[in-house]
């Protein structure tokens, strides 16, 4: 069945990738010089299914959530500062708004049922599984169908201590190989990090679909694989932010990895973690800038290096044009 | 002498550095979490000499010069092309015309003598002390006084030769370290680059001065120089392009690297020579795109990160506005 859905799945259009890569080397440069900036090109035709892609609808979506894992003191901050940053991210005062606006993204905000934290996943699962099918409902509903490129990012208070266990969870490993800092831990912060989701593998073990996100949770980690998903249906290309969206989405990949072939990785995170699981996904970060934020920053920065490589590839003259025998 | 005129140029103001650090503090994220927008934040209060930088006017410079290193070979595109790449440039079609309009950057192109390439650096001097002081001073007078930074590229045909010698001579070690593909050299050719490049550090020696520009030319890396320090003395922060770039900087470096603290550098080059050029200059590029191009293509793209980091300074909510105790 998982199989059935996944082949329904549209995949790119190798015509098109072809042809825009036939064509960026008719552009007025020595072939292979805009490095990324090509194949970022050649990227978006197999995906929008034009040798000519565009970014003209940009749609940003922060999901935020919060997580009954707090209760076991991973992080700094009270839980009531995800509501904060919502109001702020409405009120126009965070880093993703000042970038949104700088490169011409739509922000669509989506706060996830933030009075009603999921479990506390030391002691059970985080999220029952109506609650996993609602949350990933919001973020299917979330996605403008008729954007050129989806970003994704969240928000969510000891939501880096969830992405580690389900990195952790999926890809296995040593856990304190997976966690940082995150919004402030210092080094005792961090140990205890890991040992609260050491509890939380031996709790519920390795896992490699969605119930990772079921054992872990939460809702904006649902969400994100709900607006992967359908971004995907849509054939839309999706930008991830950095770690915490990497993480999100890695339940997806350990579904089939082809899952995630649209997706492009905004930005390496400061986080270690998220190195790791680059590599375990085979994503390449656009942008390495020592950010660790989230919120979307990250891919809406990166958003600006995809516009530059849409105008380069739609606005340069041909070595035809200039007159030169290429 | 020298050391007169480096101490006449202005530094930056470390009271607005200072200020500009303390308020990134208060802005509505943890602390350092924006990592290098938070760098470049406060890097341009202090050189412009505001707690609050802006980036409203930028100025990108193309110096383009023809090389008569040509006659030996070391490209395999007709010096003619330097000229249809500038015209290329004034009718909009290159890939740095479409760059600057995205970031919003005003392009000023000034072909350097294109009919009177410099001397084959085999054979004699590059330039005449009167063609380096022409060329410098045509950089001096490109620079607009009232722009808030100044992006430096360049075009010539035969200059990652030109580049890899003025390294080599600035920095010595082996030539090879130095020398890469350039805009499309096979492995033939670089092995000819290098051989040619050898010829030419034997006659001249090393140089720890202008006269690197002197020995090897040519007029668009004089151009460079000239223009770095006329926004030096108008306390204008520089955003460099890549390889071409930096090695043309590399003289001013020998004579005291304080000469480049109010320079970036935008993208580290494919050119393998520009990582140990970076090492040696201590700068640290904002990007890395794999790309290879020149033109100010690099600077272009990193301006919109400096944009960025000056949006987010200048227009996030601050934690008391936002009712969070920080």
């Amino acid at each position: 069945m998982v199989d059935d859905f996944i082949n329904t799945m549209p995949n790119k259009n190798m015509q098109a990738e072809a042809a825009a890569s036939v064509y960026q080397d008719q552009l007025t440069k020595p072939s292979g010089s805009l490095g990324m900036l090509e194949e970022l090109a050649v990227f978006l035709a197999g995906w929008q299914n034009s040798e000519r892609p565009v970014i003209e609808t940009a749609q940003a979506i922060i999901f935020a959530g919060n997580h009954g894992i707090c209760e076991q003191g991973v992080n700094p901050y009270p839980q009531e500062v995800t509501q904060l940053m919502v109001s702020n991210f409405e009120n126009g005062g965070a880093a993703m708004n000042q970038l949104c606006t700088l490169s011409g993204a739509e922000l669509t905000v989506k706060p996830l049922s933030l009075d009603s934290p999921t479990q506390d996943f030391t002691q059970t699962k985080a999220m029952s599984m109506t609650e996993l099918l609602d949350a990933m409902s919001a973020g299917i509903k979330s996605v403008n169908r008729s954007a050129n490129i989806v970003l994704l990012g969240e928000m969510g208070i000891g939501n880096s201590t969830v992405s580690s266990a389900l990195a952790a969870s999926v890809f296995g490993g040593r856990v304190a190989d997976w966690v940082g800092v995150g919004t402030g831990s210092d080094k005792k912060g961090v140990a205890h990090k890991i040992g609260i989701i050491e509890e939380g593998i031996a709790k519920h073990g390795l896992c490699s679909d969605l119930s990772a996100i079921l054992a872990f949770g939460g809702r904006e980690q649902a969400a994100i694989c709900g607006a992967i998903l359908a971004a995907r249906s849509a054939s839309i290309p999706v930008l991830l932010d950095g770690f915490i969206c990497t993480a999100a989405a890695a339940p997806l990949y350990a579904l089939s990895p082809s899952l995630l072939d649209h997706c492009l990785v905004g930005h390496k995170s400061a986080e270690p973690g998220h190195q790791k699981l680059l590599q375990s996904m085979n994503k390449k970060p656009i942008l390495d800038l020592n950010m660790r934020l989230g919120e979307g920053t990250g891919a809406a920065l990166a958003l600006s290096i995809l516009k530059a490589a849409v105008a380069c590839h739609n606005h340069m003259a041909t070595f035809e044009e200039l007159g030169i025998n290429n």
